[in-house]
């Protein structure tokens, strides 16, 4: 038996905000109503003529207050300053999410922000672009893909259930896991190779010969750093809200890079064939594995 | 005038060799004999039934007897052994070229290795693929991608020509540089980042839970770690040969990352955000000098 979610509010209608404006009225109809909310008066205006919302407005608390689930779809930082400013507008029984890349910070800082009468669940949808804003917003983005939520312990079931059946709407595949898990998780398989990329472009500074690079760079300089191209902002934010795991894991990336280092000086062949070896086959083996969990392969984020 | 090159050997019939013996025997049809050398017979009959050699022989002394010119496409690691054993057996004005991945190493042991009538000029085709072996030989594999020479100072010009003119008719572009340029700027735009993308396959490894892991890798993980793919034996050799310019490229690049994760620890947004948007600037410049540079995008080695 479904719950009866008949409105709900969007903050932050760019890319993810205004992507799940799409999936939710395409698959609602007039049965769901949509509030579009952002400070950005353009944004609003496409968002309503992409028919991403059928309401909008630049007005938090009057787009909040008769929401049955607001999804806040802002840069990291801004979310808690945001539920802050409409802790007081929602109605009781009004249901939160948000889809930040980290979850352990949110969730430490948001519980204590909200009235008892209000649920947070917290969510990760694993679907992102180069591109951003409502112009590359897309009714499929979540088709599909991994969309994470780490309700805590003690979060109100009937509300962890009312987000995945939204969620559902936009043809997601939902997962549930543990906050601190999904911030390791992520830090090594994500926030790390992204600080990674970024250092390998920025390492070319040092190359006295930026022409001669360029013509020795073949294809995959262009691949292996492509994510560093990526929004700035957003990578500023997600390193100050999993500081800690990001931190570690470059720690240990440093060290695995210093022994390979080691082993390159000591013209020792096997230990940097075997790094060579290990690392083609996991990566093998995490393909194949990928594709039995998810019957996709690891690329569909893109 | 074009010099006349009637008789080519080959020595190693995979991916570039058998590729080389297409583009040339494409080219030129009988006007010039192309000989394939190879230990595996089977590579052998490939070559010819593919049409990458008019004659094939295991006999290295035989093969290169009447040969012109002599392409040395093995794994950098097996080029100097065979360069010993050919020596003896190349006849009065040969000229020999290589196409191993670092350039130093192979001048410094080759150069006293031949006689004084044989000359060398060291090459570099910027073509790869992740497949390899005479299959996956194309006649196209060099078309409109950069070819570097790097000849010493004192090599006799006719030689440097007559390789010139070779390489000219596979289609790629041919440019000249300094051997120790050429391995400093290989270290820092291609070996260094395929060492770090092993590395971040390898630091999964500290993951606790793989399929959450998976889950949550989106499509920027795959890219990233795409060149990890590559053989482990080839870049066991690249590291072994150009040992200096990666090691110390190395260390730099893990001194880019402890910089970051001291930022992210000390909880310094500013710096964080700028060593982001200086590796986004820096990328998006580069893509666009190199396709003021090639007329190509950088993807075009893929």
């Amino acid at each position: 038996m479904g719950l009866n979610i008949s409105r709900i509010a969007i903050i932050g209608m760019g890319l993810i905000g205004g992507s799940l404006g799409l999936a939710i009225k395409a698959a609602r109809e007039e049965k769901t109503e949509v509030t579009g909310i952002d400070t950005n008066e353009l944004t609003l205006v496409k968002a309503r003529q992409r028919g991403a919302a059928d309401i909008i407005t630049a007005d938090l608390a009057e787009g909040v207050a008769q929401a049955d689930m607001i999804f806040l779809c802002t840069p990291v930082l801004q979310v808690v300053p945001l539920v802050k400013k409409i802790a007081p507008c929602l109605k009781q029984g009004a249901i939160l999410t948000d889809t930040g890349s980290t979850k352990s910070y949110l969730l430490e800082q948001i519980s204590s922000l909200l009235p008892e009468y209000v649920h947070y669940v917290p969510g990760h949808p694993m679907a992102g672009r180069e591109k951003s804003g409502i112009e590359a917003a897309d009714v499929n983005l979540f088709h599909n893909k991994w969309y994470i939520l780490t309700p805590p312990a003690d979060v109100n079931r009937v509300a962890t259930d009312a987000v995945r059946q939204v969620i559902g709407w936009t043809g997601a595949q939902i997962t549930v896991m543990d906050a601190v898990k999904h911030d390791w998780c992520t830090a090594l398989i994500s926030h790390v190779p992204h600080i990674g990329a970024a250092a390998l472009v920025n390492l070319l500074a040092y190359s006295e010969d930026q022409d001669s690079s360029i013509k020795l760079a073949g294809g995959g300089f262009r691949d292996t750093t492509r994510i560093a191209s990526s929004n700035a902002d957003m990578w500023a934010d997600i390193c100050m809200t999993n500081a800690g795991p990001i931190a570690d894991g470059l720690d240990k990336f440093n060290q695995l890079i210093s022994e390979v280092a080691a082993a390159i000086r000591q013209n020792d062949r096997r230990t940097v064939h075997n790094f060579f070896s290990t690392a083609k086959e996991r990566r093998d083996e995490l393909l194949q594995l990928e594709q039995a969990v998810t019957g996709q392969p690891m690329s569909n984020g893109r």
